[in-house]
């Protein structure tokens, strides 16, 4: 075995989900994911938790889909709003590690939205019991995974444990930094510029909220492996963002997305690519119109874009922007923030031509912070 | 897919686990069983089921039990003898359905005797809980499964599915009349000739003992498919029996087996091959060296031996003998039969130069049921 792959499952174990000994663990794993799930038992075997593997396969989920399509009537499928087994499961986990890496991420692609609405409504239960767990979400390198992201499987690997095995500890120190900033401020503003004209300049309220150090831990709040993401809760945007990363809004590319804010909401629209299904995001409910998030990437090993959130938003040098659902640890004890069905996460490069300022100070100018060398107030 | 494929799967939900609408049901796919995986997913989807998918991984069970090994101090590891989840989803589930089919048979092999023997003790509670819901076990065939069997992978799924596709209904009439001869009588004899000189020449009572009808369904106390056989639990066993079937006992292979029983307990034993393992087995506690099953096996869908008891003890024209534990089903209701931590089954050919009779009456000659054409009273 790469021992990469024996590294992966000690930082998922030991540094994301902190497993004690006697901890019940649940691990999903994926069709291709075999080898990570193998190391991430014997992990566990060694620090005297118990290990229930469950076998994450899309299309397994996806034939058991087609299997209900096929036999209701014109009202669609039904589903158990409350299947005991998998209520059972998460009730009586401490920790739940989910190992991605499938053999084709287009495997359900023939299932119905009215399906898959249906069957995630009748999850609601399970997906919140899952919630209460120590759970942390991860992915072992696969061909499909590779392919998604336009890349040969050799430097797929690479591109995965750069992004994976980091000094978390020394990242989440570097965070810290930028989440104190993010604590003590009032208002962001971001500014990107092309072809010397502004491209973005978007302002934002933050005051009263707190930001997570996403260093890829629940000791952190932080539920994926990798992470490296300081994040935040917004309201009362101004402005015009737009951003550059292309993305995969169900199943559909997007890019170039342009939002033009006033009052806090989306008010006008545009995409060079994909502008229905970005039309559809934003008409789910009156929250898909607002700011559930800003997030400073800041995980310098993950070097380029893969169209996958779990990589891409992260990314050192980028600003992500979702509108949705906010997080309520950003929230005071108590409070919830922007609610929404959805939250879609959209990603603004900022390595060159671009600033980030929180109550009028610059705290990152092209991609350099202003406590690194190189810095240009 | 194969249609014989999405045919296991129906028979499996239907006829052997009687799944019905609302069931809980509990799917463990072993590596390489994927694809069986998929086909009872869709079928469950279809009678309105939920699934949960485990991962019976043979790989990640010996990962697990090395991790614990490496772990623990010189008295060996200790494992939590009630494990939170894996009992949750016993005790949740109406219908458990076990796909074997891994990558390697011997993927355990270098896990030590004490480490399963101590981890087999931990899961007695999940075993029980196990054994209470609606269980079957199958396999689809792997290309590993071919390797043990000595077979082609083509040939064996030929093999795998003329054992499984059968008409069951059938079977399960004609061996309702094998079951009606065992229940209404009170002694076996069963004779083999080799060289025209007596090979084995056993009688066992089987008075007041119920014979069960193991027509590969739940609803007849039957938990494998494929199935095929009518067993009872002898007693007072006397004789000499000889088995001519190989068999594996703790990755030992064992073959040419010579039992010799007085007062119904192995007072000698041989083999020609494996005899330490043999031995070995019949020390393990006094209700080893006691018979625990006399089974007939009635499946002509299987024509050889493949060296798994799944489908070597229902084969055709054979009878086999088990030493150790009797299954509660063939006792008065409340009573337990011969009692040991062991099961051991042992299996003669009797397609030629044999007979079986009951109460010295000749039920099957040469192979040929006594309700068969070709039978010679």
């Amino acid at each position: 075995m790469d021992e990469r792959v024996r590294e992966h499952a000690e930082l998922l174990v030991d540094w994301s989900a902190r497993v004690e000994p006697g901890d019940d663990v649940v691990v999903s794993v994926a069709e291709d994911a075999h080898e990570l799930g193998v190391a991430v038992a014997e992990a566990l075997g060694e620090r005297g938790a118990t290990v229930t593997p469950l076998y994450g396969s899309a299309e397994l989920s996806r034939a058991y889909l087609k299997g209900a399509e096929a036999a209701d009537g014109e009202d669609g499928p039904e589903f158990d709003d409350d299947p005991a087994v998998d209520r059972a499961i998460f009730d009586a986990a401490d920790v739940y590690l989910r190992i991605g890496g499938g053999r084709n991420t287009t495997a359900t692609a023939d299932v119905s939205s009215e399906t898959r609405q249906a069957y995630a409504k009748a999850r609601q239960a399970v997906r919140e019991a899952r919630m209460d767990t120590d759970w942390v979400s991860t992915v072992h390198p696969t061909r499909s995974l590779a392919q998604q992201a336009g890349m040969a499987y050799e430097e797929y690997r690479e591109f995965v444990y750069d992004a994976v095995l980091r000094d978390w500890e020394a990242l989440a120190d570097e965070m810290a930094r930028m989440k104190t900033v993010l604590d003590e401020g009032d208002e962001v503003r971001i500014v990107t510029e092309r072809d010397g004209a502004p491209d973005t300049d978007v302002r934002m309220s933050i005051a009263g909220r707190t930001a997570v150090n996403s260093a890829a831990s629940v000791a952190y709040d932080s539920h994926n492996l990798p992470s490296g993401e300081v994040f935040t809760a917004p309201y009362d945007t101004e402005g015009t963002a737009f951003f550059d990363v292309p993305m995969t809004i169900d199943a559909t590319r997007v890019r170039d997305v342009r939002l033009v804010f006033e009052g806090g909401e989306v008010v006008d629209f545009a995409a060079g690519a994909g502008e229905d299904a970005l039309a559809s995001v934003l008409d789910t409910d009156p929250g898909a119109r607002r700011l559930g998030e800003l997030g400073i990437g800041m995980n310098r090993g993950i070097d380029r874009f893969t169209d996958s959130i779990l990589f891409d938003e992260k990314m050192g040098d980028t600003v992500h922007l979702a509108v949705g659902r906010a997080y309520d640890a950003c929230l005071p004890d108590g409070e919830s923030g922007n609610d929404s069905a959805v939250h879609v996460d959209m990603i603004t490069d900022v390595q060159r031509d671009s600033r980030l300022e929180v109550d009028g100070e610059v705290v990152q100018r092209n991609g350099v912070f202003r406590w690194e060398e190189g810095f240009e107030a």
